[in-house]
């Protein structure tokens, strides 16, 4: 057995469900803690100076009067794709817009070429670099999205490599299908053959080598309407396959409606939401997963996170990483953008990044807090409280990972 | 004899001089390269392939076809002090505005006291943290300014720091004496009574003791005014001290004007500067070391960069790591944000960084670019070119750091 002792102070939510409206700035807090931690769930909380009985624990951190929380939830990424953007930048100095890239060439179609010509060992090797340095940053659990491959075999070979993340390194990976991402150039104009050939022919097969948890669907002005964006997800839902959706991001077509009458489990992006989407995604219970750093990489404005959460919409925040509009894994920098930009309280941001996080991915009953019988997911900072990590950005400040009881950084 | 070998791509600036106009977006950019190193200077570059004589040497790194830029330069920080400011969070989030917290004994004055309790060793020790994390994120000179002292002791304490910073760190610290930071409760009131102590008092012994290379002051309103601004530099140049100035910021009032007139090296901040302003940094041939992290902390406004550089202005871009406006000293960060924020091109960007930081020092004939003559200080990226730097945010980039011929990190 473990424990984790001499906990300056101990911060989580509490639950297994979103929290909402003022329930999301309700923190448990505690003083000169500790937590006990068997077959890497954590089993016993100890607080106010309360002595554990030292000799039942084969093995002791001493986390020296720090800050501690649940392990962070990035429920947001694209981390599995190749090449990078990069050589965008002088294109987009001179003014060029996103579909200049695109009729170029270049833009999400480059990323598909390149990931496309990557082997599922290639595109694996890479993933776990992120991997590892999310793991440095306090990230326990991440989703991770398909999208690059655009067909059969690479979207296959993308998801693949989300099982075998989830198998051969530490952090928990939560697969997502978003075949649905872009209409490849195969399928040029022809949105509604895509979606009928992602329906027929790829979803099956996801299902069968049973690769994702979610059905993903880009939901947005010139790439897949409510409509298409409705028959991806319900098809998804026939496979078993939980509902996320992209919406809302440019133009608010309807994505965000179209999550609370699906009862989506996550909508993602909002950056343009409006009341009927946010009265919508209210009602049926979504959570909105708020991606700060694309609105800080893209120059954009963003999402009316305070909105969601007078609305009693439960707000998770995550990173976007993607090699397009937010070239960025660091989630501790989400949190800033999260008290700079959104103007969130501490408790509500660190709510965002955990256990809203968590109910994203719809795993609220396993982690996201530090509770009795959740996992023993748990970070500790280098810093008295989570005030500092709203601060404080630009240096990591982590000083040790748990992962399932085990040190990993 | 050290060799960096097998450099994929070499870029620099050139020249000993700041760059300004479009000389500030040349670079020398050399394929196939590699640099010769001796006595901690660099002795000779090949590029094209061309093979030094292996045998000459007797360490070799293996850039593996990776960048290598010249070492940066952060020419503004603060990084001597006592505290940090993450208290001020919660007040901020319900709209208390600086002079609120400055009114209930917090703001700059906390850190002053928080800076007065410490004793020359414990803020040596925990700046020595700081500079090893600049170091790691490829800085291989920084300023340092004192300022959080505001009076004899204090000051000299803080200097002494950055004296020992640089005698007992790899980093090259320039130290600035910035005893016109603010107004301290001693001399509440009295402005002008407090500039004179500083010229009568406090310069004097900072010049006895050779503690720094600059003069710098905190011309804004409601702090120093442009008469005791001038007063504080021309004092300062009296003893011997080169001139900062802390100009523009909130509001024009004439900071950028005095320092053409004074032939300042630098003016710093500048984020409401004017064309009266810049023309008179123009013609003085000022360095405008501008701080975007600040801007991105205070959601403020971002300096005219662009406007100065077509008035032949040469930019620089420095952290301003401080607790109050700025608790980040990531470098690489105000890279990304040159390019999201100012929208300047990548080669400016370096520009930035490197040479003209180091002429904002008065160091443009020993660091700044990668020439014969000059420190070897270098950094090995893990990145192909520099757009990679400019579009890659929140991952540290490096590979290697070589400072004076010695590998750092």
């Amino acid at each position: 057995m473990l424990l984790v002792k001499n906990i300056g102070l101990l911060q989580t939510p509490v639950g297994t469900h979103s929290l909402c409206g003022p329930e999301q700035a309700k923190n448990l807090k505690l003083k000169d803690a500790a937590v006990a931690v068997k077959d890497g769930k954590i089993s016993e909380i100890f607080a106010d100076g309360a002595e554990p009985p030292l000799s039942k624990f084969d093995r002791v951190i001493d986390a020296e009067g720090r800050l501690v929380t649940p392990g962070l939830v990035d429920c947001h990424t694209h981390m599995v794709f190749g090449g990078w953007r990069h050589n965008e930048i002088p294109l987009k100095l001179k003014g060029a817009t996103y579909l200049d890239i695109l009729r170029a060439g270049g833009g999400i179609l480059d990323t598909v070429r390149h990931t496309r010509e990557m082997s599922e060992d290639e595109l694996l090797n890479r993933a776990k670099g992120f991997v590892c340095e999310m793991l440095r940053g306090g990230v326990t659990t991440a989703e991770s999205k398909s999208g690059y491959g655009l067909d059969l075999n690479d979207e296959i070979k993308q998801l693949r490599v989300n099982k075998r993340l989830c198998e051969e390194t530490p952090m928990d990976i939560v697969s997502t299908f978003l075949g649905a991402h872009a209409i490849p150039p195969e399928f040029k104009d022809r949105a509604d053959e895509y979606i009928d050939y992602l329906c027929d022919t790829v979803l099956p097969e996801v299902k069968r080598q049973n690769l994702a948890s979610f059905c993903d669907v880009f939901c947005e002005d010139s790439v897949f309407d409510v409509m298409q964006s409705k028959k991806m997800l319900l098809c998804g839902q026939k496979y078993g396959l939980k509902s996320k959706i992209h919406a809302d991001e440019i133009e608010a077509i309807g994505g965000a409606v179209l999550a609370g009458e699906l009862g989506a489990i996550s909508a993602e992006h909002l950056i343009a939401t409006n009341e009927l989407g946010m009265d919508s995604m209210a009602r049926g219970g979504v959570t909105a997963a708020l991606l700060p750093a694309t609105s800080f990489y893209l120059n954009k404005t963003y999402a009316p996170a305070r909105a969601m959460i007078d609305k009693g919409i439960p707000v998770a925040i995550a990173s976007d990483f993607n090699p397009g509009s937010c070239p960025s894994l660091n989630l501790q920098l989400c949190i800033n953008l999260g008290y700079l930009k959104y103007r969130l309280l501490p408790e509500e941001i660190l709510t965002a990044v955990t256990l809203n996080a968590a109910c994203a991915l719809d795993r609220g009953d396993a982690i996201g807090s530090i509770e009795v019988g959740k996992n023993a997911d748990l970070v500790i900072w280098d810093a008295p409280n989570f005030e500092m990590l709203c601060y404080r950005f630009g240096s990591n400040q982590v000083k040790t990972v748990i992962k399932k009881g085990e040190i990993i950084q």
